[in-house]
C-alpha cells in the first residue's frame, strides 16, 4: 500500500477560495449586505468542522491510482470536488437536524437552533446545495466530465433523499410500531441514505476527474463500495449501543429515538413472542429504565457476538471482492483497501 | 396578436406520464412500497392544482413564435418543460409555507400541516426539486440545449433562494424594525424571489427548446420580463391591501405579517416623522385595530393613486421596451404583449 496521503491542511487550504467564489456568485446580483453576511456565516458554520473523511477521499483516491504526488492543479481540482461532497453533506445535515429535532451537531447547537436562524435554515440548506453547482460550473465547465459530475451529484442527491424518506416514514419518533421495521427496509435505508454519497461518490468523482470513469470501473467501484458503506453503517449502529461514549464523543440514543437500526432489526429476526412483546413495550421510549430493558434483551440475544460474526463474514466477502478487481482499465485495488483499512474494527 | 393558445387540458394531460417517469426513477432502486406511495402523494398534492400560468407560458411562448399549431411532439416537450417550472414552484411553496408558518395553500392545509407530514415536508420539497433533473435527463438528454436547461434551472433556483433569504432576514415576523426596509431591498427581493422563475424562466426555456436562445434573444427577454415581473409583484402587493377579497380568493395579511411590500416602502419614502412613528407602532402586529391605523395612513398618503401613477408609467415603459424588440434572431414582440395583456389592470 502506498503511503501517499492528502494532508488535511492542503485540503482545507482550498476552502477559503471556494467561499470567495460563492460570495461572488451572490454579489454579481448585487445582493444586499445583510444577505451576503448571512450566507457566508451559514457556509462557514455548516461546511468545514467535520471529519472531512468524505472530501479527503477524492484526492486520496487519485493518489492511490497515480502512485505519485499530485500536481498543484490536481490538488486544487480534486480537493474542490471533495469540498462539494462536504457541501452536499452540509445540505443534508442542516435539514436532517430539523427533521430529527436534533439539539447539537459537532459540539455546537444545530444551525436551526442558533440565534435568529430557526426555519430560515431550510433556505440555507438549499443554498448549500446550490453552491455545489455554482462551483462545478465555475471550475469544471470545460472539463470533459462536466455533465457527468452534474448528473452524478443529481443522482446521488436523489438516492440520499429516497433513503432519508424511507427512514423518516419507517421510524417516526412519535409513533413506535416495530411492524414497520424489516432487514429489507434497513438495508435500503443505509445503502441509499449513507453508502452512495459517503463511499461511492468520492471514488466516482475521482475517476471522472482522471477520465478513468469507464462503465466497468464505475460498476466495479459501486459493487465494492456499497457493501462497504452498508458495513460502515452497521458498525455505526453497533457502536451506538456498544461503543465507548468517551471515545466516540457522544452517547448513543438509537433505542430511545426509535431508530430503525441494525441491532433492533436483528433482535426482531430472532426474538421469541415474549421477547418481541418486551421490545414493543420498551423500544423508542424516552426513558432510561426502558432503554436498559432493551439493552438487557440485546445481551440475552447475544447481539454483540452476532455483530462480531457479521463483521468477520462481511469483511472477508469485501476482501474477496477487492481481490477480484480487474485493474485493466486503470482501477486500483489499493483504493478499496485504503477505505477498508480506515473502517475495519474502528472504535469511533 | 395570434389567438393560438395552449389549452389547460392539453397541458394537464402530460402530467400523469411525468408521475410515471418519476415513480420509475424510484422503483429502479427497489424503494419500499410505503416510500413510493408517500412520494406519489407528495407529487400529486403539491404540483398540479395551481393556476399553472408559469407552466402554460412555455408552450404559449413557442406558439407566439411559430405562429402555427404545435405538433404532438412539441406539445409534449414544451409542456414537460412547463411542468418542470411547476415542480420548481412546488419545491419553493412547500418549503416557504414552513418558513412562513402558513396555514393554507390553494384552499387546503399546507402540505407540512397534513396528517403525519410535519417536517418530513422538507425532504419532500427536496424530492420535488430532484424531480426536475430526473425528467430533464430522461426526456432531454439528447436535446442540443440539455446542459443549458440544467444550468438555467440551477441559476434560477439560486436566484430565487437569494431573494427568499433577503426577504426572510429583512422582514422576520417576530422582530418588526422598519429601518430594515428600503426600496432597494424591496426591488431585489421581488426580482430574485419572483421575477426570474415566474417570467424569465418560461420564455428562456421555450427559446432554448426551439434553439433560438441566442445571447441577444435571452438578453432582450430578460430586459423586458424582469421589469414585468417586478410590476406583477407590485400589483400583488397593491391588491393585498386594495383588491376585493371575494374576487382574489383571500384576505390580505401583508400589514399584519410585517411584509416588506411596495406600499409600506412607499409610505416610508414620504412619511413625516409623526407618520413614521405611527407606522413603527402599528405595522407588523397581529391586531385588527393596528392594521386599520396603517390602512388609514395609507389613505392619507394617497398610496392608491401613487400606485395608479406607478402602474401607468411602468406599463408605458414596458410597452416602449417591447416596441424596440429586435426580431431579427427570431424573437417576437407578441410573446411580451401576451404576458403584459394577462397582467395589466388585473384584479386578481
Amino acid at each position: 500500500m502506498t503511503s501517499l496521503k492528502t494532508t488535511r491542511t492542503d485540503f482545507e487550504s482550498v476552502w477559503p477560495s471556494l467561499v470567495k467564489d460563492l460570495q461572488e456568485a451572490a454579489t454579481k446580483y448585487n445582493v444586499p449586505a445583510n444577505a451576503l453576511d448571512w450566507f457566508t456565516k451559514s457556509l462557514e458554520a455548516n461546511t468545514p468542522g467535520g471529519k472531512l473523511n468524505r472530501g479527503l477521499s477524492v484526492p486520496d483516491t487519485a493518489l492511490q491510482i497515480l502512485k505519485r504526488p499530485l500536481s498543484p492543479d490536481e490538488v486544487r481540482g480534486l480537493s474542490t470536488l471533495g469540498w462539494l461532497i462536504e457541501l452536499l453533506q452540509a445540505f443534508f445535515l442542516v435539514s436532517d437536524d430539523i427533521m430529527d429535532s436534533s439539539v447539537t451537531r459537532r459540539g455546537q447547537p444545530c444551525w436551526y437552533r442558533q440565534p435568529k436562524v430557526g426555519m430560515i435554515a431550510i433556505n440555507d440548506a438549499f443554498m448549500l446545495e446550490s453552491a455545489i453547482y455554482l462551483i462545478l460550473k465555475k471550475h469544471f465547465r470545460r472539463h470533459p466530465a462536466y455533465i457527468d459530475f452534474v448528473e452524478l451529484f443529481h443522482e446521488v442527491t436523489w438516492q440520499t433523499e429516497l433513503g432519508q424518506l424511507c427512514d423518516l416514514i419507517t421510524a417516526p419518533e412519535d409513533d413506535v410500531n416495530l411492524d414497520n421495521f424489516s432487514m429489507d427496509k434497513y438495508t435500503f435505508i443505509v445503502i441509499y441514505k449513507t453508502a452512495y454519497y459517503s463511499f461511492y461518490l468520492p471514488v466516482a468523482l475521482a475517476l471522472m476527474y482522471m477520465q478513468l470513469a469507464t462503465p466497468r470501473n464505475l460498476q466495479q467501484a459501486e459493487s465494492i463500495l456499497i457493501p462497504m458503506g452498508e458495513y460502515f453503517q452497521i458498525q455505526d449502529d453497533y457502536l451506538d449501543a456498544y461503543g465507548d461514549p468517551a471515545h466516540i464523543g457522544k452517547i448513543g440514543t438509537d433505542i430511545k429515538d426509535n431508530k430503525c437500526g441494525w441491532l433492533v432489526n436483528q433482535a426482531l429476526l430472532i426474538a421469541s413472542p415474549e421477547q418481541r412483546k418486551l421490545l414493543d413495550e420498551n423500544y423508542g421510549q424516552k426513558d432510561d429504565a426502558r432503554e436498559a430493558k432493551v439493552k438487557q434483551l440485546y445481551k440475552e440475544l447475544e447481539l454483540e457476538s452476532r455483530y462480531q460474526a457479521y463483521e468477520e463474514k462481511r469483511v472477508s466477502e469485501i476482501r474477496q471482492l477487492i481481490a477480484n478487481v480487474d485493474e485493466s482499465e486503470g482501477l486500483r485495488k489499493e483504493i478499496f483497501e485504503s477505505f477498508l483499512g480506515k473502517i475495519y474494527k474502528r472504535s469511533k
